[in-house]
């Protein structure tokens, strides 16, 4: 994992003064590096039931879908709002100021489904915990959470549910 | 092609009454029909040398990462303006008011990169137009574009070098 630490690129003062943002662009530039980590968070699940990967815009794309192609499971996104052009629910996340709203198919998820939530970055876990209010509403159940980062002093592991966790690199 | 066909489902009226969205969420739901659509890109560039995917955000960044493993190569993102950390470079693009710009880290692309162009949608070519001008001015080569859908009456493809151009679905 240390070789491919050094491709998470730190940004100072990104994007406001203060910030350290974690940059995974090289890493996405660096094919070998992004196929050890989806096989990580392939091996990390191996024991569980997964019928989905639910994954938010626009970051947690890139291995949301691949982990989904390597599990060969359905892909689910979840948009900013407007985004997805059918039906859809909506649930609203805070922001630094005020609030926005992420949206899900409403036919994305079926009753009963087990749903891994994908994103790149573990934050204050505000998005995330957006995401799980969705899925239960349409009755699916979140069985595991991964992220390439953990921002751990944030604490953001403690608005989602006591399900499965894991993150590859933490700061 | 046909049996995936039927996994892109129009959405009337949308964004805006008069426009039928070409929606690929069910396509993205069916792992198999992602794999061959992925393969099928892969096939039609099999005799070219592409050293980089440049996929525009944010529903390019499916297709462009899976292609981009499946090529084994670098994969880098194009995003909207304010998005991307690092050092940039952008260019605007006409919306139906005003323009917005598209921005790619200037570490990105190397002189003499050979690139192939990905987006989901190829419409009136403007988004994909700033991507190459982008490309070019970085002293890349666009030597290939790919879209899973075009829509050939916008005339998209007049806009772009004269190049590969090759969608899998035409409308």
């Amino acid at each position: 994992m240390k070789e491919i630490e050094y491709l998470i690129r730190d940004i100072k003062d990104f994007p406001k003064p203060g910030i350290v943002f974690k940059d995974i662009t090289p890493l996405l530039a660096n094919p070998e590096a992004v196929r050890f980590c989806v096989d990580e968070f392939a091996l990390r699940i191996d024991n569980l039931r997964i019928d989905k990967i639910v994954a938010i815009e626009a970051r947690g794309f890139f291995f949301g879908i691949l982990l989904a192609q390597k599990l060969n499971i359905p892909f689910v996104p979840v948009r900013k709002s407007g985004k997805l052009p059918g039906k859809t629910i909506s649930e609203s996340y805070s922001l630094e100021y005020g609030q926005d709203r992420l949206e899900i198919h409403e036919d994305a998820i079926s009753k009963g489904d087990l749903v891994l939530v994908h994103d790149d970055v573990l934050a204050t876990g505000g998005t995330v915990n957006a995401v799980t209010k969705l899925i239960n509403r349409l009755e699916g159940k979140v069985v595991a959470y991964n992220f390439l980062i953990e921002i751990e002093f944030l604490k953001g592991k403690e608005k989602l549910e006591n399900v499965l966790l894991d993150s590859l690199f933490k700061y």
